[in-house]
């Protein structure tokens, strides 16, 4: 199955990868790696659901946070494609990385981003087992509640 | 133009990169990339200016938020001078890490690293759309407002 | 000296790398950089010690966070090892990354995290200055003190 396949399996659709408003740029590519620029649960209109803003605190539910960063790696692979043209050339996802807005702190800070690991597991099988590092931050961007960033290999 | 001299139309002096006071330095070459230690807002008296220092929150200016990550983000760049000898061996500006000190969080968070990716689009134009990543931790080195930290790709 | 000489005659025993409990790896290697995930301070037996638990806040000694960042490192070693089969092929340590859970301030920031940066100089040698990124956060997993994450260049 190709990536573009797993995904329709998935129900999962690409949405457009989000432009910067400022000076940077989704992602880069250098040498043989693609550097994605931190990305936030933005739906496919390009807005933050209610749900995906705020701070993870005691108590609240898992569910919220591990659809948020699932959103955030779907947009990490938007900007993936948009600039390699084609998922089936990844060679290996690298790492991702976690940023949440806690407040409190949670139990289930690892838990949450495995809403963002499963997905690129699911898309990628194999080539999907990356390097992740997860931290609890004290304030995102938009007050989002979580940001993933990402490192791809491509394949030559 | 060089870059040395959009620097000098800029305004812009590279200081005396920061020595690390322990056992790690400014940056590192792998290959075609240079990896930069965060950097602080630091002046070129090598000391935290008061603006500079404390947190970003609800009401805060936004301009010294801004100043500091153009600061820190022209401090990244007095390490790649250091390390590679002249920047226009940077074949591109591959990433910037921001991470700003917040408390009660921040509208702003995205506009105060915009200081950090203008300035490198202002010194190294279309080489430098970068890739980046924002985000509001709860304390930083010495109680510094910002840091920023950049991957490089150097020119064969 | 080999490094597992080194290692020897600073006591360190490198633990069994921590294996990860969902849908990611301890480290990816990618051309000649090993990525490796970010490490709690877990000890031999694999579990976080009372005294790297919580936050660093002001006041707290500064010698369990030390100690912390210094076993987060050796767990980041412990995966380079799983993964490349000898540390001898390191060539350049290039980053660490690394991330204290913080309440209220610290000044002892970049203190704390020369207990990663002592251990690789100790163990690499002049290939052991790396660049890093120091950061205070609002919460990490299971409640630890630090998380360090690393970036390593390998040998031909």
């Amino acid at each position: 199955m190709s990536v573009a396949e797993r995904l329709a399996a998935l129900g999962v659709t690409l949405p457009k990868a989000a432009a910067p408003v400022a000076n940077y740029v989704g992602a880069v590519r250098t040498g043989a790696l693609v550097v994605v620029s931190g990305q936030l649960p933005l739906g496919a209109d390009g807005k933050l659901a209610q749900a995906h803003i705020g701070k993870l605190k005691p108590g609240a539910p898992l569910d919220a946070a591990k659809a948020a960063a699932r959103l955030s790696a779907i947009n990490v692979l938007a900007q993936v494609q948009a600039l390699v043209g084609d998922l089936d050339k990844v060679a290996r996802v690298v790492r991702l990385g976690g940023f949440f807005s806690v407040e409190g702190g949670h139990e289930a800070l690892p838990a949450a981003m495995n809403g963002a690991s499963d997905l690129v597991a699911e898309v990628f099988g194999e080539k999907g087992r990356h390097a992740r590092t997860t931290v609890g931050v004290a304030h995102l961007p938009l007050d989002a509640i979580c940001e993933v960033e990402g490192i791809f290999e491509i394949a030559p």
